[in-house]
């Protein structure tokens, strides 16, 4: 194969992985409700973006502990799903998070990336990144979340 | 003072905390886009209740472990609260989330109950309860929240 | 069988569950090292027992953050083990612990009580409590822990 | 000041960090019981070693989870500790480990790095390295740890 080809066919290979991810990504409600894009895929590692909204905060108008978990959550599910077989459902077991800056955006990352992917249990780390409107990056939360490959067997099992 | 008056006493203190509680809670954003409502106020723990919304789900069509977390941290947050002075805000410094079973509902509890209030730190549990149709309570989450008491300074402190 | 008879049963069930625990416990170097020992043993929870030692203590002479945590896991741990398959071994996949109050002793018991019992993920809550010269407990720290069962194949798969 | 006076500076700040933490680390019991040893000392990270021992083990011969965070624990408080006023005592207030390779050494590295430092409160996380008798270095377990900065108060306050 010429360097053309492998290009091509790696590109190929890049655009399945972001439709197997986007397929799932479009199915959770929580993802419209946020205003969630999805942004890099890649082996190991998801991105996800978002804006800062009045719908989504506490009481002191930052985005809600909650909601930087849920698009974390996704984020880390999500990288650790590109790297599970094709016929595998992802399943969060638990996860931690630390906040670390309040969440004022306007715009804010979602960066998940595997340390550690298993056969059954994948371990993966988030770090939410608010970019101000200056472009100046600041991290702002950071998660570990276990998660669980599920083959052949319902999700409640 | 009588039983009457002492009853009369408890009563208006406990009203007083839920204000209290319920001004701040009215003000998150994320609890009216989550269709939450708060339940008991007591010293030390909160309940707060929800319905399954299709915007809240994950890609199986369950509730998103973050916005059980979303739930469950205010629920928590607001436990503290009640023990915290009237002049204080609080500040979630970081919570993990064990995942116990798939969030169906229709309906969900999260109770929040401090195990330890510290001057600085206090410490949290939290449980989320599906509440199905037939009125029978199933544990789906598990949350240990570590919070801070900011007294006299800007939260981002 | 009369009662007599079901009273010597249950009590050869926890007699065999105990010595189940204890021959993994005893193989426990760690264990030794702490100077623990198995207390109660019951389907579901474990307690252990220790002595505060200045040989497992942090700078300010309490006994230390991680060996309050290796005392909590493994009786997390062996809580969950007690409901696994006799041919099971237990593998800690992950847990989180709050540190409540400085652990001076002279005696501690740490409990562990399954929350959630899997065919491959279980989720134990452990408590550590300061036992007094007097006699009075006192709470020092909790751990969620998420333990994996392992069937027929080896512990690093 | 020159450049042999600026580097001879530098090299005494550092040295002078390395006995602020060797002080208090020589006073950890517990860090004898492991055998361990303090690394590299810089502002915001610390690094302690140590080797596999019998008396560290869980059942199946290897590190027992609860070492392995002993030692993460002070790499992490320590790293803390680094940034920290010069009368400032520190104090974990919780940490998240995840288990993710058997710890079977010969020898372990065990990192902490400041994510955030605050005024009351730090992020610190901790890696745990295996080093093979190849040299080889394998990632064992990471750890999230929050500590506090305690000034002018006890450390039971």
């Amino acid at each position: 194969m010429n360097q053309t080809n492998a290009d091509a066919s790696a590109k190929a290979d890049r655009d399945a992985l972001f439709e197997r991810v986007r397929n799932s990504f479009d199915k959770q409600g929580a993802m419209h409700t946020l205003g969630a894009s999805l942004g890099e895929v890649a082996p190991g590692s998801v991105s996800i973006w978002m804006s800062h909204r009045a719908e989504l905060t506490q009481q002191h108008g930052y985005l809600h502990a909650g909601m930087v978990a849920t698009a974390l959550d996704s984020a880390c599910g999500y990288a650790a799903f590109t790297l599970m077989p094709a016929d595998a459902a992802v399943l969060t077991i638990e996860f931690k998070i630390n906040l670390i800056a309040p969440a004022k955006g306007p715009r804010f990352r979602f960066d998940g990336v595997v340390t550690k992917a298993g056969r059954t249990i994948s371990v993966v780390d988030g770090r939410a990144l608010q970019v101000g409107a200056d472009g100046v990056e600041k991290l702002i939360a950071t998660m570990t979340a276990t998660v669980m490959t599920l083959l052949g067997r319902g999700i409640e099992s």
